[in-house]
């Protein structure tokens, strides 16, 4: 399994040439401490100069395994579960126009927030038919390109829509694409899943990504979860992805990644 | 340690002759599972007839541990960190008005969320002081009664004023009070507190109260925390106080209640 680690959206602001020079910098720090990958959040692919993105993770020898796209939700509103439909479909447009660029770097587009948090007046089972209606026109139109989607369960207190694995298997039956699975955060399990080693099991096949942050969300190792069973469990279901670190920048970004990385090293080896 | 349960609000709306009803039904059911004590939500003591509700709770051999104050703020909006200072007051005159009762039944206060969640425009360190100063002013009040005053550190999610055991022995040292320390609860502290035995250790002779749920939320063996190490690490502080079940109602309240004390005993003897 390979290491990689989020760039934290303050740091990461990946929208223009503005934070190109932080990039650099940080994707430089990131392969330093000895990451084979980088998870990026991309509010919108147009506004992404693809080429430079590639010249630059290629120059760092750096991978993109998977793709954040909730900041069209956190600064743009987008959602699959707005009342508006004009707004539903743009986040459709929006996740459909991440399918190139994730094609490119073979990477997995995530379904975070872009779900939408219920909003009042709008009942969970119509909700939840929007989001299933949206996954299932973005994972066909990512079919053609070999691009898999995933969802992360998220906790009860970011949102009401899939907030567990057990939810999320549900919504893999019902939106019935193969492309379609889940990203599962270690970080969410804790406070979600009665059992983590028998939730990963659950999903086997369907983990498409998989998030590493400890019970605290500070990096693994500062807090109480377990990391040798949870990763020798998410082995064992035959998982080849990525083990992506996504957690607070404490005490600061630059330590937190490398604290993270000298302690899954150590248990993966 | 004496097992209690907390009567979820839903079924414990205890300001009125209304629910008198219900009050005595879930008494009953709740003796009848075991309980040697039961947790009450009250909103506002001038609202409740105090010679009545020990006629019940004696009735029913349910001693009262603990007093929960959070309907308060709640229903009401009152909190110590209010920026109306009438507000501030009056969250602190409503908690010293719960004096009284909790002397009669030998009963902690508890400061929940009347401590407030820290509002646009109110810095942090404006509502820690503010926090501070309606804590020893209602300690102070208390003392003369021999009542104490525990606060629950409460996960990130519900408020940014004390969410770890650390920032509460942090807030004990500045209150100075000897009558003012904490009330844990493992589902708080599955989240906030990097190892919760050792927290549990940090705090000692100052935990007054303390809440089990599982991991999730539900009923303790529902979820994935290690009970018996966390009951032999509170044991061995010498504390000589409640475990009160404060749990979501599911599958039911009954059932939970249920589930609990049977796996509680088990652990327990």
């Amino acid at each position: 399994m390979k290491l990689s680690v989020v760039l934290s959206t303050q740091s990461a602001q990946f929208q223009a040439a503005t934070f190109k020079g932080d990039l650099e910098t940080n994707l430089a720090r990131i392969a330093s401490l000895g990451y084979q990958g980088v998870e990026l959040a991309i509010r919108d692919p147009k506004l992404v100069n693809y080429d430079e993105l590639e010249r630059i993770t290629k120059a760092h020898n750096l991978s993109v395994p998977a793709i954040g796209t909730g900041q069209a939700w956190g600064e743009e509103g987008l959602s699959f579960t707005d009342p508006d439909p004009a707004v539903r479909q743009a986040a459709i447009e929006r996740i459909k126009s991440h399918i190139p660029g994730a094609a490119r770097f073979g990477a997995i587009i995530i379904i975070g927030l872009i779900r939408g948090i219920v909003k009042p007046g709008v009942g969970q089972a119509q909700a939840e038919t929007w989001l299933c209606e949206a996954l299932q026109e973005c994972s066909r139109a990512a079919q053609a390109d070999g691009v898999r989607l995933a969802l992360e369960p998220i906790n009860r207190y970011e949102t009401t829509l899939v907030n567990s694995t057990a939810q999320g298997r549900d919504l893999i039956e019902k939106v019935g694409a193969e492309n379609f699975g889940l990203l599962l955060d270690t970080f969410h399990m804790n406070i979600e899943e009665p059992q983590i080693e028998d939730s990963i099991a659950s999903c086997a096949e369907r983990i498409f990504h998989f998030h590493v942050a400890d019970s605290n969300r500070w990096y693994p190792g500062a807090g109480h979860l377990d990391f040798s069973s949870i990763l020798a469990e998410l082995s064992s279901t035959g998982y080849q992805g990525w083990i992506s670190g996504e957690f607070l920048p404490l005490p600061d970004a630059e330590t937190a990644a490398q604290k993270s990385i000298e302690y899954l090293m150590e248990i993966l080896h």
